[in-house]
């Protein structure tokens, strides 16, 4: 079965999928009571990306393009990518999955911003990202972690 | 034993203690190269705060004021204090110590702006901490909860 990374509709059936996932957060719960409210049925204005196998939702990712003027990571200063909620789930793990995600976000040619958990660290190094310099008031709780395109690199603060 | 919230202060022996937390991160690994770079002890400018058991930290936040400019949360705007890592050890749980750091937080009678994970909404929450409405742009993967001092609310965005 070829493995496609397609854009979510979000919908009831979706929104049920999600719950199967660890990070099931605030951002599901406004979706689904944007839903409720609107009755509003596969917005496909989602920032959600997944894989299905068969007809269930295996791995999953957000991916969100922020503007130039909030560019703290990269030099040069552009609109760039932030990535999270990637998560694969259990008994569908190493069969990459997870890289064919970061494959899709890399394709924008954009850099990618990440904060992924400690434990997944060495998953996204893999896939090429890096370290940035940890700064307080910009990282705050976060562990950053980024993908530099051709011709960008870290936006070096004094 | 009386229980007193303490300034922690950065040395080897602290970042020691760190490890045992599970969000050990890039924030304390910077720590960890600054202090080897400059060979500096006891630098207590740090934004973390702790309870110890004996000599044995047992419970840690870390606090930090954040510029009224950057304040996307609270309604009139103002500087607020953004907390994270709030973690208490295992076997030293349910004996208040997190209860101890919040109201130590509290106590600065500024809005707190936190990003939990979901399994301990349930205790800040208990805290008197509040869910803002989630915008994308904002919050990305974050589960956002806040608390507001007397004459705060939440600020609208359109």
């Amino acid at each position: 079965m070829a493995i496609t990374v397609e854009k979510l509709k979000i919908n009831f059936k979706t929104l049920e999928e999600f719950k199967k996932f660890k990070e099931y957060g605030a951002q599901e719960l406004s979706m689904l009571e944007d839903l409720e409210a609107n009755m509003v049925e596969d917005d496909s204005h989602s920032p959600f990306y997944g894989i299905y196998f068969g007809d269930k939702l295996v791995a999953r990712m957000s991916l969100y393009r922020r503007d130039a003027r909030f560019d703290q990571y990269f030099d040069p200063p552009q609109d760039y990518l932030e990535l999270w909620k990637l998560e694969v789930l259990p008994g569908y793990q190493q069969k990459e999955y997870g890289k064919r995600l970061i494959d899709y976000a890399k394709k924008y040619k954009m850099p990618i911003k990440t904060n992924p958990r400690m434990n997944s660290r060495a998953f996204f190094e893999k896939m090429g990202f890096e370290s940035v310099t940890y700064e307080m008031d910009r990282d705050r709780g976060e562990n950053p972690l980024v993908w530099y395109p051709e011709g960008v690199s870290e936006q070096k603060h004094s």
